[in-house]
């Protein structure tokens, strides 16, 4: 028996649950997992499904399932292979330093496939776990050549998903829209949407709050403010500078960003509207 | 448009959830809301789902889904009205204030209909909320008779829920299996299976632990050893002594037993051996 | 034996512990427990000592231990002696009830001693508890005479803290002035520095966030500004909309208040610049 | 200007504070944190002091000070040099790869300078950082010839701190005693004192949690029992199993063991009986 995670997003309507699982029924496939989402905002319904049985007609169900459904539905039958993820980073050790940890001891259902630094402080990490690095200084290029050997360099790749590291340059709205939504990944040192931008640690010691967090979300054209996946904090005190902030902040943030990526891979993400449905 | 919650619960099989919401389908009735959880261990199904339609049928609308279940299904079609709950207790006050408070303000879908303290000190609290306090003094009865008072005490308030709000006695196996399960629940004030018994805060400051909380449990025979609803905790430190770490665990019990409650009065609690399916 | 509370705030030197400890050896108090706290970034000195002996001589304590210490520092000696709460509410009865419940129940070392509100949702209440209830509707006065009505209560009634407890409407700078800095404390529905002003878990739903919190803080001229106390958070979903945030949130305001409003009690909060030292 | 950590503890007294900081002030030294704590339980004084100045005379100034305190003080001072870490570990790469991670990229004050295992699996991940690692297989040895061996090799690396990163196996009273208290570090996979031994994820799953943690602590001749440092905990909830419960766990685990080993290095721990004062 194999296993496969049905993806359904569509307009809400009357009996989507009952179409949907009397097609996978019909179909002798067994429903081991389902999460479903109704948004009362707007009427979107999100379903996922995860199935157990013969695939080898996969076509031909979400074909079918598609006929019950309303107008525009997206609906994906989606394995559970190892995915391909291509990491941009620049100084900081701790982000990839979780990722790569993951994907060797199989904590991660992936596999880092690349690291490309604005820096090249990381090469070094990255060639311990025999992950190649690319490096595009950036004293070296204009901004719109070192985003165009990026691209090229993240597209050679082929991956799957694409995770900002603690990659600590603004990218434009061009490289931004090379990506499909819900693929490109970045993690904030702040829990947004407090300390959106540059030096949100400063900017929490000199705010003075009992609280430091971190947030994964998916990336768009406005900087910090795109769907947010994943939030964390924890609690500090009058005794921390900006640096010992940031320090107990860097836990936070590989944790917060290793749970956001362990929900994509587990294909339990929507991207809707602006926020997300994490089942 | 009237509201209902569908709570099901059977042996698992293919298509539990197809059946089911075709039913409803049938009916017109629109889910706007459903969760569902197989059990891999011991194959056990439970599902709430959330209705809105014409619930004139309603007897009808339960013996079709029963029909198409395997055999032993139990189904039933709860509506969203305000629930009884009666409440014992002893000395502390926080958790039946912080009852009496949501109840009076509107936070807990439910009355307090009746108060029974083994001792008379929160009598003058249920007073100020007009809610009957009934007191059966330690020092005035054998244990037996206590408990046949109190029994015959709470069946004449007719709640749906029965609370021990720090009820500091040990109630005998025939007082608890009066109650059908899921309708008796205890806060106990450690994060259990950490501290059974008498002085868990005494215990925990014994055993130096970091970490203090609270568990809403269902009550059975063994004491402390019901299924567990909800569970909580805050950090703790050395400076903290057995009074100190009690006052801050009051507010963790409080809490803790709130939500617990909620989530019953919500219908979203299945007892699953000795476990909870808490959607 | 007695028990007070020494504070000292004053420029940082070499010795300054030495020095207070010393003149407190001197007049045989003895140090139970101590913190204290240097400021890297301004150079400030703050120092917590709960000190056991007898105070009879507690002018000369306080001078003897000032002279020992640059110009300008700040000494004094309190007891512990329950205080004097005065609080300010609009209509939702989550925070005012959990400040009464802990003082009823003993929780809180402090009497209300008088709750003033802008309109008269809450007196019932206040009644319950023999706490004394002005109202002034929003609708029969000014912003100014409503204002000055309120600070000619809020004196009479000669508090030594004063709780904006879901207080909801703008106070002016006149009004915040009349106080001394560390003396009017506000409850605000959000992790500050997010979601500032108005419909905090509106903005909340909006903006998609994966956690709502809530702030307790000494008020200033600047509207959510002031030098923040206490924070807390709880994790959401999807699945909530801007009513179940509130009602989760709930539950989150009254603990933080409760936690800011103990700290400040037990003398344990110092104003440092736009910021506060929690010990 | 130099800095030093200044530890001390004795029975307590009237005046300690005065008496150490004074001597401190004397030898223009300038303290720069400070924190105390005295024990009302059993009498004890424990005192940590961040100090700046110059330390030639340090064997002087600590005659000094331990000439001011009652009979059999302890006092030190200690420099802030990166230590030495020696690290036992069976199968599982979380807790190691934790540390190596933040050893490398400077987040941990110490060197990890030999890895030793019970099996062979982690010997790659020790080699990617240059670590030295030596294996002594469970099936090749008896167990007192395989704690010989591993006690040799731990000498041998001359370490400052001993860490089991989930180490596998039972360690004799014998080798735990060849540690000095306060040396030799346990990650346990449960909030202590719940699921002591065995299986503690397959205990909590069979029991129901909707908690579950991680204590990081020092051994003892007791199971599990030794005085603990640090503990946290995630929230779970029905659809967990034990495998799944042990993939989330592992990050709780490891992040524990990473705080607690942190405050160890800076000095902020101090046995206390069967229990640790964490500055």
């Amino acid at each position: 028996m194999d296993k496969r995670i049905l993806l359904t997003e569509c307009s809400d309507a009357t009996g989507l649950i009952a179409k949907i699982t009397d097609a996978c029924f019909v179909h002798n496939l067994n429903v081991i997992r389902q999460d479903q989402f109704a948004s009362a905002e707007d009427g979107k319904f999100f379903m996922r499904s995860v199935l157990e049985g013969d695939f080898k007609d996969s076509e031909k169900i979400i074909e079918e399932i598609k006929k019950r459904l309303p107008e525009g539905a997206k609906v994906s039958l989606n394995d559970t292979r190892r995915r391909r993820l291509c990491v941009l980073v620049t100084r900081e050790a701790h982000c990839l330093g979780e990722l790569l940890m993951k994907s060797y001891s199989g904590a991660l259902n992936a596999d880092i496939v690349s690291v490309i630094g604005n820096h090249d402080d990381l090469g070094g990490l990255a060639a311990k776990f025999n992950v190649p690095f690319t490096c595009f200084e950036n004293a070296d290029y204009t901004r719109e050549e070192q985003e165009k050997l990026i691209l090229d360099a993240i597209d050679k790749s082929k991956p799957d998903l694409v995770i900002l590291a603690k990659y600590m340059r603004i990218l434009s709205p061009k490289f931004i829209r090379h990506f499909k939504m819900g693929t490109l990944v970045n993690i904030h040192h702040s829990f947004l949407p407090a300390f959106m931008g540059a030096k949100p640690y400063y900017q929490a010691f000199t705010r003075g709050v009992k609280l430091i967090g971190a947030t994964a979300h998916f990336v768009t054209d406005n900087l910090d403010e795109g769907p947010i996946i994943e939030q964390d904090v924890i609690k500090v005190n009058h005794r921390y500078d900006p640096e010992t902030l940031a320090k107990a902040g860097h836990d936070v943030e590989q944790m917060v960003l290793l749970r956001a990526v362990n929900k994509i891979l587990d294909d339990k993400v929507f991207v809707h509207g602006n926020k997300t449905v994490v089942f």
